[in-house]
C-alpha cells in the first residue's frame, strides 16, 4: 500500500483489502498466537485454556428484521469463541454513544443484551460507556470482548486437512440481506430476516459427534466465499465446492438474483463452517441440524485457493470479496 | 431520568450523570461481578483467577504531549488491570476507522501500541477493525481488553475501612491538561504533559510492601474528586483528604488557575489511589515513588461522601463531577 492510501469503506467489508490491512498491523503486534488469526485467540492463564476474542458492531440501522446492535454483539463474540470449541463465560461491554442519543433506546439495546446473554448463558462482568460529539459516531458503536473456558482436546482452527469434508450449517446470506432490506425499506420484502443466533450449542453437539473436527468458522463479513478462503489460506490447502450443495433460501435467492448480488459474498450472522474428517462427516451434519448441507471438500491440490464448480458442472475460482457489494452491514 | 432524555457529553465525563447512566444499564444485566463496578472484573475459569476489563478510547485529538490513543489504550486497560492486583497478559484490539482515514497514520498508531505493550509486558493476541462512513466517526477509536492474573491473596477494590489511609501516587491533571493544551494548541505551554503510563509495576511493588492494601483505583475521567466518591460509595465509608496534600505540579497548577479549572476533577491516565491499613502508610508510600504523598483517610462518619479541608482550614464537601469543565478527553 502507498504511504498516502486512505481507509476505504471496502476495508471493512471482510474481502482482500481488509486481510491486507490485517496483515499490515498485525505484523506490528506479531506474536503465535496472533498470527493464527483464529476467530479467537488461545491462551493460557494459570493452566486454564481459555479463548479470548473481541468485535465492534458498527451495524445500520441498529434494529432490523431478526435482530439488532445489541444481540449481534452477544452472538457475534459467542460464535467466535465457540469456533475455538469454547464454552462462552464471560462477556465485556463497551458503547460509544453519540450526543443526542435517546437514552430510552440504550435500554431498547441493553434489554436486548440481557436477553440474548440469557439465551448463550453467559455474564456480562464489566463495561464502558465513552461519549463523543454530535457526528463524531453514527449514533452508538458497541464492542464486546469475550472469555470462554475450552475443554476439547485438540487445537480448532489451525489447519484443515486434505480429504476433509466441508458442511455449513444452514442457508447462506440472510443476515446481509436482512440489513440491506431494513436500509432501503424494503418491507414488502416479509420473509428475509437475519439469521443472527448463537451457534455455542450447535457447536458443543458437533464437538460430542466427532474428535475428528478440525476447522470451524462462522461466516460473518464478506459471506461464505470469504470464509473458505480464509480456511484454504491457513491450512494451505484448496478447497472445492459445489453450488448446487450450498442452501440458500428461496426468498433469500430471490432477492439476491433481483438486486444482482452473490449471495456467496453476502454476511451470515447464525451459520458456521465445519471442516472434519469425511470419516465423521455425517455423524456431524447430523448434529449441526436438519438444514446443514455437505458442500465440498479440502484437497491437496491448488493451495491456498477456493475452486466452486457451479450448477452447470463448469468449475472457477472463488475469490474474497474485492470492492464493496453492500453497505457495510456487520 | 425521562423517558425521552438524550444522552449529553456530562454523560461522558466521568461524573454524577455518567455513574446514574452506568447504574442504569447495568441494572439490566446485574450479577455480582458486575455489581461491584471495579475497574476490571475477577473471574474465575478452570481454577484461575483473572482479571478482565474493557475500554474504548475517543480521545481527540489521537496525538497529544505525552502520549496518543495506542499508548493510551494500552496503558488504560493495563491499568484497570493493575488495579485488581493482576499481571496484566493478553489484550485484545478493536479498531474503529473513518473512511478516508490515512493508512499511514494507523500504522503510526499501531508503532505506539507495539511500543506501548512492550513497556507494560502484554501481547495483543486477537484484534478486529471496522471501517465506518465517512462522518460516522471520528477518525479512529479504539477498544482493548485485556485478561489478567491475580496473585494477590485478597481481594482488592471492594472496601476500603475506616481509618486506611489514602495515598496518591503523583501529581494530579496532568493528562487532562496536556489533551487541553493540544486541542487548542497552547504549545507556549511547554511544561504540560500527559502522566499517560502503566503502573502494574509500581502496583506489584506495593502489594509486595503490604499485604493490608485494601483498595486501588486509577484516577481517570472525572480526576481524583470521582475517584475518591467512588471509593467513599462502594466502600459505604467517608473519606477525608486535605487539599494542600494534595501533589499538582506548578505549571499544571499555573493553568488550571489561568483557565479557572479544579485540578481535582481533570484526569490523570498514570496516577492511582491507595487505600491502605494506616500501620502500612508509610512503607507503601515509599513503594509507591518519590512524587507519593498521603492526601487523608477513610472515615466511619458520613459515609459516602468526600470531605475537603482547604488550605485555610474550611471544610467542604466534594463531589463528582456535574457537567463539563473539559471537552472530552479520555
Amino acid at each position: 500500500m502507498a504511504r498516502d492510501e486512505r481507509i476505504t469503506l471496502a476495508h471493512g467489508n471482510g474481502g482482500r483489502l481488509m486481510h491486507a490491512l490485517i496483515d499490515r498491523l498485525a505484523a506490528h503486534f506479531s506474536n503465535p498466537i496472533l498470527d493464527e488469526r483464529a476467530d479467537a485467540a488461545e491462551v493460557s492463564v494459570g493452566g486454564a485454556r481459555l479463548a479470548f476474542t473481541t468485535d465492534s458492531y458498527v451495524v445500520d440501522p441498529l434494529f432490523f428484521p431478526g435482530g439488532d446492535i445489541g444481540s449481534l454483539a452477544v452472538f457475534g463474540t459467542v460464535n467466535d469463541l465457540a469456533m475455538k470449541g469454547a464454552r462462552p463465560l464471560f462477556l465485556s461491554l463497551g458503547l460509544i454513544c453519540e450526543e443526542g442519543l435517546p437514552i430510552s433506546l440504550l435500554d431498547r439495546v441493553a434489554r436486548s443484551i440481557k436477553k440474548a446473554a440469557r439465551r448463550a448463558d453467559v455474564s456480562i462482568v464489566t463495561g464502558d460507556i465513552k461519549v463523543v460529539e454530535k457526528g463524531a459516531a453514527h449514533r452508538l458503536f458497541v464492542n464486546t470482548s469475550g472469555i470462554g473456558s475450552i475443554h476439547y482436546p485438540g487445537r480448532l482452527g489451525v489447519r484443515a486437512k486434505p480429504g476433509d469434508a466441508i458442511l455449513i450449517s444452514g442457508g447462506i446470506a440472510e443476515h446481509g440481506m436482512a440489513i440491506f432490506k431494513a436500509r432501503h425499506k424494503m418491507g414488502f420484502m416479509a420473509d428475509i430476516k437475519s439469521d443472527c443466533a448463537p451457534l455455542d450449542g450447535v457447536v458443543g453437539r458437533c464437538l460430542a459427534a466427532s474428535k475428528r473436527i478440525r476447522f470451524l468458522r462462522d461466516v460473518t463479513r464478506g459471506g461464505l466465499a470469504t470464509t473458505l478462503n480464509e480456511i484454504a489460506r491457513v491450512s494451505r490447502a484448496g478447497i472445492e465446492i459445489h453450488e448446487s450443495d450450498i442452501p440458500v433460501r428461496p426468498a433469500v435467492k430471490k432477492m439476491c438474483d433481483v438486486l444482482g448480488f452473490d449471495p456467496l459474498t453476502i454476511p451470515c450472522e447464525g451459520r458456521f463452517v465445519c471442516c472434519v474428517d469425511e470419516k465423521d462427516a455425517a455423524k456431524v451434519k447430523r448434529a449441526m441440524g436438519p438444514r446443514a448441507r455437505l458442500i465440498g471438500r479440502v484437497t491437496g491440490s491448488h493451495r491456498g485457493e477456493v475452486h466452486l464448480f457451479t450448477r452447470v458442472g463448469a468449475g472457477r475460482l472463488l475469490s474474497m470479496l474485492e470492492q464493496d457489494q453492500l453497505p457495510r452491514i456487520c
